[in-house]
């Protein structure tokens, strides 16, 4: 399975290429720029590699870099990590690769800080959330999921596991299952059923509020749910 | 300290009561009905009591009932525990006899369910949320706190601790800070400081999410926040 994370040298779409290369995956970084795609990749496989030193036996992770429709090309999912103000224009870039049986993982919040307002106020929407505005500019055939709103970025470039649960949101049950497989590969990662995409206008919105609290505590928050029978993190 | 429970005789409003009771807190059950209200305190009178069996020492718990205005009337906080449907008429009710001082909380979550919708949306709001609307509805004065809108009235009946962080959103934060006293009375509660009462709006829409997974895997889900210091959750 290869996995391409658009926007892919940022701290979020970087941190999740770095999880998911390290459980073994096949990620490509995509970038406007090639060479930067490439030398982030470069980073990433010493970065995943010297965790070994840590206790975890070495071993080498594949992460290479593309243009962004170059990374898109070749990958079965692809992870849209770009910040709210660029990722329409960046679907429509990438659209035309796209093909139908490609999962679209969207992880855009649309923060306030997009058009120069505060990042623990959000932006509403038309279609309802980001995720809703990835599924309307995506190809038919490909099924949007979105996910991974709320791991912070500090916590996934540090090492040990990361303390949050991811929930998924998705209209196609077997894609969204997918990828909760996927965030299940993230050590300490629990993933749960978020139900239909439209919920994601929720789950966007709580990584305002986790800002917030990061900003006030001066921390790395995320999201755990509690009280729920242990069947509900099963894939 | 005096605390009103406003529509204090149905699940959540009641489950509030019984653990602040049993904190050694003085409540007024508020109801439409006085008889009601005095017939719901004394169940919760005797159930709170009964926890001493299981352990605890026995102590008696103070709980009376009164109608709403009255219960307002001599109230330090009121606690607000209505539906959504029924929050604007009811602050219009008892605002004759609020005065400048108390401390309103609301826990309102403006759910579709309140027009006829799912319990899994949430309705618009003018203000921006539920607690916002109340801060209008208040008069000058009274400082309005938001709170407790994601903790399940079934752990709240439940003995036990309740596993759930309870953010705290509030314009005044000297009333917010308090409120945030009052939630760690609730065994197992953490109360972190939510900033704004604006908010409000994240905290009360993350309700519609929680009842969504209690739906799909069958559980009384609650939110815990992670990797913040410990000093954010002193008071």
């Amino acid at each position: 399975m290869t996995i391409a994370i658009i926007g892919g040298t940022g701290p979020e779409g970087s941190g999740l290429a770095l999880r998911w290369a390290q459980a073994g995956e096949r990620i490509i970084i995509g970038s406007r720029d090639a060479q930067r795609a490439s030398d982030v990749a470069a980073k990433l496989r010493e970065k995943g590699k010297s965790v070994g030193a840590t206790g975890v036996p070495a071993r080498d992770v594949s992460v290479s870099g593309a243009e962004n429709k170059t990374a898109c090309d070749s990958a079965d999912i692809i992870v849209l990590t770009v910040p709210f103000e660029a990722q329409a224009e960046m679907l429509k870039h990438i659209k035309p690769v796209l093909r139908p049986g490609q999962i679209l993982v969207d992880t855009t919040v649309p923060l306030a800080a997009s058009v120069g307002g505060r990042p623990t106020r959000s932006l509403g929407v038309w279609q309802g959330s980001a995720a809703q505005q990835a599924a309307e500019l995506a190809p038919e055939g490909v099924s949007v999921v979105a996910a991974f709103h709320n791991i912070s970025a500090g916590l996934l470039h540090h090492d040990g596991p990361v303390d949050c649960d991811v929930i998924v949101c998705g209209d196609d049950k077997q894609a969204s299952q997918r990828i909760r497989v996927l965030a299940r590969k993230i050590p300490g990662v629990r993933a749960l059923d978020g139900g239909k995409l439209e919920n994601a206008r929720i789950v966007e919105q709580i990584t305002a509020l986790l800002i917030g609290l990061n900003i006030r505590s001066k921390g790395h928050s995320g999201l755990r749910i509690t009280g729920l029978p242990p069947e509900a993190y099963d894939v």
